[in-house]
This record gives structure tokens, C-alpha cells and sequence, in this order.
């Protein structure tokens, strides 16, 4: 029996052992204390008005050379959350010294019709940067022309469609390192998931750099029991899934970054209001995580800024005439 | 003592089992029984065949109608390997019924007259298709323009590069499932890396469809260790890095399918030639994996059909006049 609770307790330790040393390395490198506090929560609202200083500094240079940045936008059909999304672009650029406009057309407009309005506002020289915002949220094109696909997937310099730019500048921003890291991106749509990956895999070296993180492609078709075993591997997740608590915190890796592209609304079944939640569990995954980008107040409003901080840049490379 | 023993043996027992059923679960689809064969061995020669035979029958059709496909060739600079290349095209082109003809240009030719030159043919109602070989093997552009990259990595019609094209039918024709599956990309080059990690991971029900696979793009920046870690959860591993024997059986998973797109060129210790190697250690790998293609004879010679088919295509489009 001796012999027998020996092993034991030696098992014990070894495992006790084990289980310190696997934490320990797989602490992320951004905490510095082996003691655990709640994650660093990024205040992309914080974040965007750092961004909105650089471009309003940069509007007024425009300015006094005679080239207020000019936003305009083309607005299709009466959803409302487009509307507000507008909206707040609008206010955005006026606040930061830049003229916009917005056209509305209903969502009978014809195809034709739209292709001519693009081109007319594409030929005319006092627009500098412009918006088609359609009925349907997955055909937003902020930065999304197939021209501007193509350069960006070959690492050119291009507009990075605005959420995939929130991303990243949230990323770089708040310090988290990506080369060589693993990064699971949840979601492979077009205009969020896809560029978030392009941005991240690709070299740090190329005209439009990238991350130079191995990153994993997660979407509706990876069964449960995957997805879970990819994240407990990943130093960065980025949840663009739009499906409320899909990352809990029990599937992360300790002391990962966790940054939330979903945007649910969820009646309160107490009140009965309806409120935006995120892809992830945010209060759990706040004390596990190193960084967390909360819904609302993360990505949101930096996409927002970045999608001024185009309209700047198209400003800026604009002839001059 | 005996308590001790007893436990000992339980513990195998426990390790054997686990593994045994691990064994199980992770055997690949592919593979009904449980007895361990090699790996089949997919021929790139033979798929190759079958789809030269497509063509030529379409290219029949095509010349009846008044409309030879034409494939024409910018060949710029003396490199050994790109003349070597274009020949096998050339011949490839004339022995499916199409006319092919190659421009030469010295490496010194300019920029400028590149451009004119492109854009002469690509005005040129005889020529179907055109490529244009650069000195640099990774500047092979294969249906590889920025607008071309922009509509694959949307999921819209297009030419689909010739490597990663020569990939996805070696995987479509030999029956290897894709959907909710773990796929491996080593190598994140644009003409290769990047458009097979597009094409597996989208959606298999958009214009241009995709494998809708979970895919790891992993290179040059991810560690050793963690590429072993992405590699033993992986279905499909495709070898995309031109590092001989990168991929080693001691890392894969048990009946996974194995594509090698390396082209290395390693000397014989023993009789001092030159031999093409792949990405993959063959013979080990071999013992392991469900499916492989070797190198040579892979998916090298897809390539070339891929390109053949590619200029079909782009002759039945071209309208008619």
C-alpha cells in the first residue's frame, strides 16, 4: 500500500507540476506578473479619438492647401441601423473639419442607375472618398471594390475595408504582437473575416504590411470540438462569427486577446429591451483573457474613425490640379 | 509491490486503449479499413491526362465554330527553368489542337514597353489567352492580375491561378472531402499559398465555389513546434514552402492527404546530380497519409493543364464577332 500512495502522491506533484509549467508557458508575453488580474479591456472608443486627432490635424493641412477631404455617401434603401451607421460618419466627418453628403435613393433603385451615380461620383474631383451603403450589411463596401480586394490580398498599398482596418489598428495600438503568433479568425465573410485574415498571415515586409501570424480560418463549417481545440491554441481571437457567446472563456487560452467584430441585438428576457452583445462572453472571458475588446465601444467606433482616416488618404492622394 | 504492478498494467491498458481509439477517431474518412496500407498515390500525370482530354474536346468544338484558342507567351529573360517551362506549354498547347506563339524580350526590356506590349495583346481579338513569364518564379502570373486576384478572393468567376487550380482539382478529382475539414497551407507566396487558402476556406456555395474547409495558413514565421501542433490536426496538408523535407511523417495525422506543390532541386550525395524534390519526405510519408502526390509528377503537370484549360475557357468568353 506503501508503494501505492507514494505513486500517488508523486502523481500529484508531477501533475501539479505540469499544470504550473503549461500555464506558465502559456502565459501570453503581455502580462508581465504571474499573478492573475481581469484582462485589459481596449477602449476602441478611446482608441478612435486618438485616430480622430491624427486626421483632424491632417484635415487641416489639407484644408489650408485648398482640399477639404470630402465624404460622400450613397445611402440604399430605409434600414435603419444604416441610417444611424450614416449618421454617425456624418457627424464624425463634420467634427473633424470634413464636408459630406449623402444621397438616398430607395431599394428599387436599378443596378444601372447605381453603377452611373459610382461613376459620376468616382470622375468628380471635389469627392474625395465615397460610401455605398445597400440594404443588406454583408454588401457594405467600405473599402471593398474588387480592384481594392485584389491589392490588398497581394499586399499593395490599398483602403483596407474599415472593420478588418479597426482590427488591426486596435491590434497594433494596444501593443499585442502577431508575428509568429497564432491568430483564430471566426467568420469568413467578405468584408470582415476575409481581410482580417489577409492583414494577419501576410509578410511585415510588403508594401502594405502585414502580421506575419499563422492564422487559422473559422467559419459556420468547423464543427464545435475544432474550433474549440484551435482556440485553446491561439494567442489572438478575432470573433466575427455574429453568433452571441460563441467564445466562452473555458475554450481560450489564458492571457489571449480576444477582440469582438460581432454585433447581436438580444431581447433582456427582465425587460425586455433589446441590447447589442458581442460574439464573445464578454464578463467571463474578461477574467481570462490579457485583452479584451468589449461590444459596444470597441470595434464599432474605430470603424468609424478608420473609415475617416480613408477618406483623409483619398484626400491627400488625389491630384492636385 | 503488487499494488504497484497492478497499477503499472492498468496504465498500459488505459494508454493502449486511449490510443487505440484515438487511432480510430482520427483515421482519416478516406481509409475503410484498419489495416495500415501506403498511401495511394495520386497521380498528377494521369489527372492531368483526363483534363487534356476535356480540352482537346472542347477546343474541337471551339474550331469548328471559326474560334482556335490561341495562347500566347511573353518571355522575358534566359532563365533556364521559365524557357523550360513554356516549352512544355507550347507543345502541350499544339498537341490539344490550340496555336500558341512566344514573344521574347531580353530582362532589360522596360516596364513601359511591358505594359504596351500586355496591353496590345490583351486588345488582340486572335489571342485567347496570354501569359507573361518575368525572370522571377514568383512573379509568375498565371491568372494572376490584381482585378483577377480581387474577383477569386470575393468567390466571384474567374481564372483561378494555375498552381492552385492544379491543387483543388488534384483534391476534387481524387474524392478528398473538404467540407467542415482541417486544412494545412505551409507557404504564404501569392501565387500559391494565398489563393489555394482562398479557395479552401470559402463558401462552396458562392459564383466561384470553395472547399469550405478550416484553413491554417502557416510559413516562414510560424515555429517549428507549432507548425508540428497544426500539422497532427490537419486533413489535408498542402506543402507550399520549397523547404525539402519539411513535412515528415512523424507529424501527420494517420491517413491524411498530402499534396506537395515544393519544386526544390537538391544535389545526389552520392552521384553529384541535380534531382527535384518536393516539400515532403515521399517515402516515410508515404506510409502514413491517405493520399500523396509526389514530386515530380504531381502537380506539376496539372499545372500545365490547368493553363491549357484556363485558355479554353478565356476563348469560349471572349465574345464573338
Amino acid at each position: 500500500m506503501a508503494a501505492s500512495t507514494t505513486l500517488t502522491v508523486n502523481y500529484t506533484r508531477i501533475q501539479t507540476l505540469t499544470s504550473y509549467f503549461q500555464h506558465f508557458n502559456r502565459r501570453s508575453p503581455f502580462r508581465q506578473s504571474l499573478k492573475r488580474h481581469a484582462a485589459t479591456v481596449v477602449s476602441g472608443r478611446e482608441l478612435a479619438r486618438q485616430i480622430h486627432k491624427e486626421v483632424q490635424s491632417d484635415t487641416a493641412k489639407l484644408v489650408a492647401q485648398g482640399n477639404r477631404p470630402h465624404l460622400s455617401v450613397i445611402l440604399v434603401g430605409d434600414d435603419h441601423a444604416s441610417h444611424t451607421y450614416m449618421r454617425n460618419k456624418a457627424r464624425a466627418a463634420s467634427l473633424l473639419g470634413m464636408s459630406s453628403s449623402t444621397i438616398f435613393r430607395p431599394s428599387s433603385v436599378s443596378q444601372e442607375e447605381m453603377l452611373e451615380l459610382i461613376d459620376k461620383f468616382n470622375r468628380d474631383r471635389s469627392i474625395s472618398g465615397l460610401l455605398v451603403q445597400l440594404p443588406l450589411p454583408e454588401k457594405d463596401v467600405d473599402g471593398f471594390h474588387i480592384v481594392n480586394i485584389g491589392k490588398l490580398c497581394l499586399d499593395q498599398r490599398c483602403m483596407v475595408p474599415a472593420t478588418a482596418a479597426a482590427v488591426w489598428e486596435i491590434i497594433r495600438r494596444t501593443g499585442i504582437e502577431t508575428v509568429g503568433k497564432n491568430v483564430l479568425v471566426v467568420g469568413h465573410s467578405k468584408n470582415v473575416g476575409m481581410p482580417i485574415a489577409m492583414l494577419l498571415h501576410s509578410d511585415r515586409n510588403h508594401e502594405r504590411p502585414g502580421g506575419d501570424a499563422t492564422v487559422v480560418m473559422a467559419h459556420r463549417c468547423t464543427p464545435l470540438p475544432r474550433l474549440k481545440e484551435l482556440a485553446s491554441l491561439a494567442d489572438i481571437v478575432i470573433a466575427a462569427a455574429g453568433v452571441p457567446h460563441l467564445i466562452t472563456a473555458d475554450i481560450l487560452k489564458e492571457g489571449a486577446a480576444v477582440i469582438d467584430v460581432g454585433i447581436n441585438r438580444l431581447q433582456d428576457p427582465v425587460t425586455g429591451k433589446l441590447r447589442l452583445v458581442g460574439d464573445v462572453d464578454f464578463e467571463a472571458v474578461k477574467e481570462k483573457a490579457g485583452f479584451i475588446s468589449p461590444v459596444p465601444g470597441g470595434v464599432g467606433p474605430m470603424a468609424v474613425a478608420m473609415v475617416m482616416k480613408n477618406t483623409v488618404t483619398a484626400a491627400k492622394n488625389a491630384p492636385t490640379y
